[in-house]
């Protein structure tokens, strides 16, 4: 009897937006592996291996380093409710929408939260944290976004761990949009928690997030006076199935640790510092293009793997969009908050940061631009983009 | 370059253990399709089709029908904490594992817990539930396990249900082990909050949790005076994405759906009837050939999707599930709580639910059995089997 659904048939899109980048076909392959029980010996196997892989690719020896079954606002959201009891206090860096998401986060779970706050595109100073420690010095953690994948803004963290170490905080680190992708150094830097989504700069389908708790963050988990609100989130368990106790806790998603599994193996074996001056080369590339077209970007520090540009004056942000998709495949992001309509933002993360991509991204914007009647310096970008080839 | 890393090679089992099942091959398949974008048109057409095929699956006409991104527990936990303020009233029904983890759950987020308890392997009655209601009038939610994976008990629930809604109160339900295996008639059962696993009846990959509520379900989470204390989970939110605001919320497991709706389209290609009838075809089958073996069940009312036997005497509970998996590449599960070494517990179970599965498992088994020098009745199983099987 046929089927009374259609075959399923997603278009196989350019992937140039915010997340989710392209997915290699190895790991989709991988993926598409048969599934195994949640304590067979060979999946268990997988996992440590899963384990070891991420503590390369977060360059730190924690033990407690795994993937949480859930995409990278559950690892937020694990991370905040394991560091945080009702009534702590914590500081949050707020610039974007991941700040934002944090402190919503912090609030709901009841920790008494003290903003710093910079304009969306900005980063966060080294004098606001000091300020803001010396003001909450019962401070338990600071949280902070590396990536913050609204603006594109990147986040230097070295300077403020050293403050929030010196006052005996916990530095909790949102790496959504650079681990794999830039240089996220968690023991060198001393962050104690970090969490990452797999469909960033890992380049594997969205569903999990990579977290890791430094000693220090194991040592605040293990005096909580109180349960972790979550259970589902709950580390102190979930490190009894990751560890080598095997104490059941929920059914881990198999076929995604497969896929993770093997996007991280791709990540070990192009080296983590040929990926991260990958990343920086396209950027360079995809920057002298839409630059010389005339975009500006939105952010001074910009990350390599997200780019949030301006739209143009006298382009239709949505229109622009639409076409880029309809014709060509391509996804590209919107903006978000102060930046609806007024930016785009341009991924180049993983597998999709490559140079064929960002030629054809400054191919296709230029024509439908131009058909646009939007002024721009015409058959600029290419020559300007070849020229950063070299 | 060779990859450092072997080739992800996990075994081909014959998955009969409490999830996850055999995945059918269309549906790794249609996830390993090239991932797009979690706003994309096309995907978001898939969403609205795999929530539609949820509907028909869950028996319901709930608009608030959708695929949690998490394993059953985050389903579990994402109708705890929407329907459950600080302070509220829930009774929770405990025989087994999973109704000790709603009740924790519960607890966490700070509900005031009334517990109705019934030996493990025995189902909750109606007189229990009668007198809790009567005892706590002020209960808001009472939350119950309508297949119980620990024990394999089958809770019958529509009298139940009836006197839920006399008393006011919202009726939750977990249905991880009997959604698609078994009945389970959310509207005409007046069921207010249901979740389940994919990794179960559905056949698909663990990784997404199943969930629905009624209208009424809806208004006790529209009447909240708090936030829903876990963001990730929070239906409020989610229910905009998934409904046509398509308002961004976290980055869905995509490829994780393509399976969902893969693995729901060849439910209904078989129908939902036949299907129950299947589960129920090969569990009397493997009933037949195990109690001729002389095994028998451990609860009364049993599920036909999970089967609960005590392991004979003189049999070690550990290398005989060790010699199954060594030998055959069969996983049956372990027991659980106060049945540790004292019960197998198998899945007939989706895919994993036919007659070839059921037939090499009592072959494998008698043979295993013997061999230990296990007092069973040798050559009974088949035979008994096969007269089932007419």
């Amino acid at each position: 009897m046929p089927s009374q659904f259609k075959q399923l048939d997603p278009p196989q899109r350019v992937l140039l937006g915010p997340g989710p980048s392209e997915v290699p076909a190895r790991v989709l392959q991988a993926m598409a592996s048969p599934t195994v029980g949640h304590l067979d010996p060979s999946y268990l196997a997988i996992m440590d291996e899963t384990r070891e892989m991420l503590r390369e690719v977060f360059q730190t020896k924690n033990e407690l380093t795994l993937a949480i079954s859930g995409t990278g606002s559950a690892g937020m959201e694990a991370c905040v409710v394991n560091l945080i009891e009702p009534s702590d206090e914590m500081i949050v860096c707020v610039n974007g929408v991941f700040g934002t998401r944090m402190r919503d986060v912090a609030q709901r779970y009841g920790a008494t939260v003290h903003s710093i706050e910079a304009d969306w595109g900005t980063t966060i100073s080294v004098e606001q944290v000091a300020a803001a420690l010396e003001a909450h010095p019962k401070t338990k953690v600071l949280g902070i976004v590396h990536a913050e994948t609204s603006t594109g803004a990147h986040q230097p963290l070295e300077e403020i761990s050293r403050l929030v170490q010196k006052a005996g905080a916990l530095l909790l680190v949102d790496a959504v949009t650079s681990l794999g992708g830039m240089e996220v150094r968690v023991d060198d830097w001393q962050i104690d928690a970090i969490y990452s989504g797999t469909q960033k700069c890992l380049s594997c389908p969205p569903g999990l997030s990579p977290v890791s708790f430094s000693p220090r963050a194991v040592a605040a988990m293990e005096a909580r006076q109180t349960p972790v609100t979550s259970w589902y989130l709950d580390l102190s368990m979930l490190r009894n199935y990751w560890g080598s106790d095997r104490v059941y806790h929920h059914t881990a998603p198999i076929n995604m640790t497969y896929a993770l599994r093997e996007s991280l193996a791709i990540i070990l074996e192009e080296g983590l510092e040929n990926r991260i001056a990958r990343h920086l080369r396209n950027h360079l590339i995809l920057r002298a293009g839409l630059e010389a077209m005339g975009l500006k970007w939105v952010p001074e520090h910009s990350l390599t793997t997200l780019n949030a540009v301006h739209v143009p004056d006298g382009a239709d942000d949505a229109r622009v969009r639409s076409r880029l998709l309809g014709e060509y495949g391509i996804e590209i992001g919107a903006g978000l908050g102060p930046f609806k309509g007024r930016a785009w933002r341009v991924g180049l993360m993983g597998h999709s940061s490559s140079r064929r991509n960002v030629m054809l991204l400054l191919a296709a914007l230029e024509s439908i631009l131009c058909d646009e009647g939007v002024a721009i310096s015409q058959g600029a970008a290419i020559s300007a983009a070849s020229k950063q080839c070299c």
